[in-house]
């Protein structure tokens, strides 16, 4: 048996034990994990240090080292984070669409863990904590895989979860870590179907990718957003103008960062407009022909360019917006149906006929009027945390909540119940 | 762009045509569909008897030639079948969930199409004809892919749906056909990702096994279950017969049917009076020791071995039950465990503490008190429908009906909203 193999069977063994396990008694445990990280604050300072001296030896951009860096605060954070996740309903135990059969038998659906689930991040320490908290909270086992440029953080991070949970009486096999920078583990993890019974990818598109590509197990992709902006003029230019630059600067980049403008052509007046305020933050443009004759004069010191073939398929992940004129709704609407990533597009305009075609017609996992698409996040939708965001159609579709680590079983209750 | 990429291309435009088509026109559909097969009889029967004759030329089983055949009566069961399927609710189109958000939006989730499914299924002409009704029910466009034996059959069976779907002004693309025995081809659709939304096999266990390693793409994995019965010496033993025969011998092929008894240790004396009854129906057993030892002498003429170490591993799919004796309700639990797919699994007593116990820890998709575990199923249950039955835990368990056909999407309402 392989080590990755027996942590599949502890886990196996362990989930048993925390899908028969109270809220109270979760609860308890995720706030001895809090306790826990407080109280060891200093040893995983220590620990990050370590990694930040690598990190820092590999000359790694200012982008990631922030991603890695732990500080007193954001332990602190993280520890808070638990004590919410602690004050959140538990889904598990819910009974749903229970009903008697013409034949007798009493049936609903109950809801359950999932079970073990794998969890595959990158070089960030706060997702062990993260990932572990929600876990625990829906009664799952997980086997986590960090990136190697945190594996002393995650480390000490996972030892003291599992002394915490030790101390509660739970099974330290819930939470397990591969303490490896192999990566041939990943791609074993991934045929772990004998006791593994979803993955779930937190990072880039290139981890997504590597997962559905590779894993015999379920797999809740997403990763990449391409966002889009639809907008008419029937729309109020000075509030859509706020609600583009917010889209695309609030947080770049995120996956629900807007990626594409499209422009009814009776609408390219608002090309300028926007264009002034993109500036004033920094926004570089990518624009077709159409796009640039509206825009005109270029604003002082905006960097723009003819859009490339390929900039319409690109996740910018920072301050880039491509601006497409376009005839009509319809075209708008086959433009984001062959470049979206199906995360999250939207409309601006006035018009209600158009509103409702755009929800209709457009099957994104998150469709807006007349808003940003930064709102797809599990916080912003009120689902309390946000486990992964989904790209995919299975199961779940955009931000997940603590219930899509859920699963349902039948229960079913006969008199001796026979099938005719 | 090979032919499979064309048709991925096809399916997913006509997929947004139907996810756009209202309930009534897509129940005329179902029902020209019918009205077409039924005209349609003579030709049908005429295409099947080629398959036929290939059959019978290549030696096939009873059993095979059996699922390969269609009559008169066959070909009228299908088309009330897809008049059935048209008198049900449609799932699309609810809104779940509606809400305010403090942040203003409005938001919702809706419920929508998957898309594209891709359908792969072995020699049964009836499933080209099901499928097809579930998938247009719920909006959905598919690709199908049958077994090389009914290639004639489908052939007719999906020129009829295309004629139907274009005589009622909806895409006939919405239903194609994989019409060629290359195995290639199936490998092919598993990886067509970026056109497919879903893999519903239907089939053996082989096929789903084949499905899970190759796909690309969410599979819904089944096709294979390992069923226990737990006894305790509280249960009924008169009744507590009727359920484990029933559970054995009413359709001894499908996946729901019986495979193991576990009989507590101070109720062995339920092992000779069971078999007794079994033996009426020509079953045979694969004994433990104990169970052996319980047995006493077989009944006249009944088979009876010692279970080999693979027979708890064996999903019999005929008249063949493995009895084990157990230490107690922990013991039927673990070997439940180790040995089920997570399919149907139940027990039989009158202990309340027992009952609850064994619902709250045996984590398969259906779990019974007193009852047969062929009760799972789509029409047992109530569901109107069976697309599949899910073994695995993600988006649906055990039977789907069409609400399982569908996804959701997040469709958000704000005024000019931005994230802060």
């Amino acid at each position: 048996m392989t080590t990755l193999q027996l942590m599949g069977q502890q886990a196996k063994a362990a989930s048993y034990v925390l899908a028969a396990t109270t809220t109270a008694d979760k609860n308890r445990a995720l706030l001895a994990i809090a306790d826990q990280l407080e109280a060891s604050e200093a040893a995983i300072l220590a620990a990050n240090a370590e990694d930040l001296a690598i990190a820092d030896g590999n000359g790694v951009s200012p982008a990631l080292r922030d991603r890695l860096l732990l500080n007193s605060s954001r332990v602190q954070g993280l520890a808070n984070d638990l004590r919410a996740v602690a004050r959140l309903a538990d889904p598990v135990g819910e009974e749903l669409d229970g009903k008697v059969l013409d034949n007798g038998l009493r049936l609903c659906r109950r809801r359950v863990p999932i079970g073990v689930l794998g969890v595959i991040y990158e070089a960030r320490p706060n997702v062990t904590i993260d990932i572990a908290g929600l876990a625990l909270k829906t009664g799952n086992a997980a086997i986590l895989r960090g990136g190697k440029e945190t594996i002393h953080s995650n480390r000490i991070l996972v030892e003291l979860i599992r002394t915490a949970l030790d101390g509660c009486g739970l099974p330290a096999d819930a939470v397990q870590f591969i303490d490896s920078p192999d990566r041939a583990l990943v791609g074993e993890l991934l045929k772990l179907d004998k006791y593994v019974d979803m993955i779930v990818p937190r990072g880039g598109a290139g981890l997504h990718q590597l997962c559905k590509e590779q894993s015999t197990i379920p797999v809740i992709t997403g990763g990449m957003g391409i966002c889009h902006l639809y907008i008419e003029p029937s729309a109020d230019f000075a509030r859509a103008i706020a609600v583009v630059v917010n889209a695309k600067v609030q947080r770049p980049s995120a996956c629900n960062a807007l990626d594409t403008l499209l422009v009814r052509q009776d609408a390219v007046s608002f090309v300028p407009q926007v264009a002034a305020a993109l500036a004033a933050k920094g926004v570089e443009l990518r624009l077709t022909a159409e796009a640039r004759t509206a825009l005109g004069t270029p604003p002082a010191g905006m960097v723009v360019a003819d859009a490339g073939p390929e900039d319409f398929d690109t996740e910018w992940l920072g301050l880039v917006l491509g601006i497409k004129v376009v005839a009509d709704i319809d075209e708008a609407i086959a433009h984001i149906r062959a470049h979206s990533c199906d995360h999250s597009d939207g409309i601006l305009t006035s018009d209600v006929q158009s509103a409702e075609h755009f929800l209709n017609q457009v099957n994104s996992a998150a469709v807006y009027v007349n808003a940003s698409t930064r709102f797809t996040d599990g916080g912003q939708f009120g689902l309390g945390a946000e486990v992964a965001v989904s790209t995919q159609k299975l199961h779940a579709r955009g931000p997940m909540g603590l219930t899509e680590l859920t699963t349902y079983k039948w229960v079913a209750r006969g008199d001796y119940a026979t099938r005719r």
